[in-house]
């Protein structure tokens, strides 16, 4: 990616009404654009990062024998009626073709669509259990967006459904999810900060869990456990003040933001849907199912939060838009250019800073906004001596190194 | 992929309402599923096809210098204001939000929103030319959504806009995109029947394009010049019933899909959103766009229409959900399940029918239905001599192979 020709521009500023520092961050350094209030547009460096957690998304769901769909986001308003969503999900777009009459709900979760679905396909308990999800786009009429990226009214997001015969199954798959979703936070850099939570479980079950990272921007309370490291959302506190894990009483307070949950579902959508299958015995039962969910925009916009300083974002390496920074500083032109063929040869992403009218200074500022992982610098000077400026972007100084020891610092990463 | 276990089934029968024989091939098969009229859910067979397609789309577009970005489908109506067409495209859904009486457009296609995004980033010259894509899911309210997975109401489509200084440079570029176009229909396998056809071209260039596939399912009429390729439509033929390349007259009527199309916007949407950038002299000029667009669903739609008999389909490699069907039969259990952990260990995807509650006869019927390239069948006699059963779709016969020869078999797809 040459920087003189990319579709995106790094602002000094952010728009006046963003407050968020995830949105500042990722608008000033040119990886998302906002189209208006909870609604953004992904520009070449902020899908790059979305598809990077995409992949380790779909990865963990595919190992844990997820399998893929897509589901429409157009639903019938039929469907919401049969759950009663229809009249009390207060975050849900309704809306009439102007031709048919038809009446629509855009989709903000899948469960009236998923559950019909498995009704034609399920019926034995031969066919369970089963696990599907997708990658799909969300939409939520939200009172208010806030917090940038992390409450869109529109996201990507990662829902599975798991269908099983009883209780017993669904037990041991949540097992199964909360590791996927342990690693899926650990591979995307957030391991260290993001605390099992427990969280109110509906009729079916005593708990459902969140994914909580404790970060500046929380938007919610949970009591974290320090013994053993799991923590407690506001509503459980107040009926239990200890940790549900250790009996431990003494919890800390802190703010975090829920980056996915998991839900034992029981029966409630299979109830309405009237999903059966016929067991061993040709008794008919409803099938138990569970969800899972995780937010893509979110998550990103929640490791922007973890991870910035002063100056800009430090993407951790598997999520960052590239792996090298490559700024030509005058002088340093021909060397660049072969640098960067070099690297395209090699198959390692770099963004390549080629812009012939910013300063170094420019650069430089943009490279620590912008965050991917090692900055490379030539100039003149390092032409003339072959040696290039690295600096990782958590380092404070850049050093001269060689040019054939730049490969051994990018594995270094 | 285990068929026993795979979130899919096939049907004797496609719904009654689904005339289409795309969507009646793709439900009975188990690619998709559908909710209601004119929207569908890709089951994970179906995904695997629309992923391949996917592919091949994105890397001939980065091939063609376009950067990838993700646009939102929520459209603030002012935008939708500026260009007049909130009240004049009738496709068009609107709606209001419960809490913010904000009023919303469903993107149904992407000037709207790309053009403003664009006069944020160009400004000069020296920003220009620019190229950019999405693979995004569009909106439309048809009057009647006919034709399958063709005309649906929900679909995935890739849509670039380029931006140019002047005509000459889109010009160029409008030629590179029908070339990139051309590999695309050639890579999916429809090249052979899919004709650049010229269209109207509204009030900036003479003509603009679309790629019309000849299939049974037709909706369109073109006039095609056999003696040089291209056709023409109904449209341009009334006022010129020649050839516009070679102008011959012996144009031969034939009924055709569209799967893209190709248009010179020139300043049509830059005018509104005065969208402009400053040249070498400092004079402001507006720029000049195109559009390029291709419906994924569409194109698997079509390539269902041009590749069956009166089994099922038949996949082109590229686009296959797999490349091998593995069949297992009474008494080849265990060879199946050791050729199936060797197609995993090598990296080749199968699809592994491990049913056991299914006979010989609805196995060869599904695999002919769901269309694999080579079906593979092991059973008690072929186990007993060390031999597998292939047939390559398109052949009648199967026969026998010594195990060995497999990869081999394989490799000649």
């Amino acid at each position: 990616m040459r920087q003189s020709q990319l579709f995106t521009k790094t602002l000094k500023d952010a728009p006046r009404d963003e407050e968020s520092t995830n949105a500042k961050l990722l608008i000033r350094a040119g990886f998302v654009h906002k189209e208006m209030a909870g609604v953004y547009t992904f520009l070449p460096l902020g899908l790059r990062v979305l598809k990077n957690i995409e992949n380790i998304i779909r990865e963990e769901m595919n190992r844990a024998g997820g399998q893929e769909l897509f589901m429409p986001a157009l639903h019938p308003k039929e469907n919401w009626k049969q759950t009663g969503r229809w009249d009390s999900l207060d975050t849900l777009f309704r809306f009439t073709s102007y031709y048919t009459k038809q009446e629509y709900a855009l989709g903000a979760t899948h469960e009236e669509i998923v559950v019909p679905l498995a009704k034609t396909l399920i019926s034995s308990y031969r066919d369970l259990p089963q696990y599907v999800y997708q990658i799909q786009n969300k939409f939520r009429d939200e009172k208010r967006a806030k917090s940038g990226i992390l409450r869109s009214r529109e996201f990507l997001m990662k829902d599975l459904y798991s269908f099983h015969k009883d209780e017993a199954d669904l037990d041991a798959y949540y097992e199964t999810m909360k590791d996927s979703y342990k690693r899926i936070f650990e591979r995307a850099g957030i391991g260290h900060v993001t605390h099992l939570t427990f969280a109110s479980g509906g009729t079916f079950s005593k708990y459902s869990h969140e994914f909580q990272t404790i970060t500046q921007a929380g938007e919610d309370t949970i009591y974290l456990c320090e013994k053993c490291g799991v923590a407690v959302n506001e509503e459980i506190i107040k009926d239990q003040p200890v940790c549900p894990e250790c009996q431990n009483k003494n919890l800390k307070q802190e703010k975090a933001v829920e980056v996915g949950n998991i839900f034992k579902l029981g029966t409630k959508y299979s109830e309405p849907f009237r999903l059966t299958y016929k067991d061993e015995k040709g008794k008919e039962n409803l099938v138990v199912m569970g969800c899972y969910g995780i937010g893509l925009n979110r998550l990103m916009g929640v490791v922007a939060e973890v991870f910035h300083d002063e100056k800009g974002i430090l993407w951790p390496k598997v999520l960052a838009p590239a792996l090298v920074h490559l700024l030509s500083l005058a002088g340093g032109e021909q060397q660049a250019d072969e640098l960067y063929k070099d690297f395209q040869n090699k198959g390692i992403e770099a963004l390549y800073d080629d812009r012939r009218d910013s300063s170094p200074g420019e650069k430089f500022t943009d490279a620590d906004l912008i965050g991917i992982p090692l900055r490379i610098v030539v100039s003149a000077k390092t032409y003339s001596e072959g040696k290039v400026g690295v600096k990782k972007r958590n380092e404070k100084q850049e050093r001269l190194i060689d040019e054939k020891e730049i490969m051994e610092c990018i594995q270094s990463l």
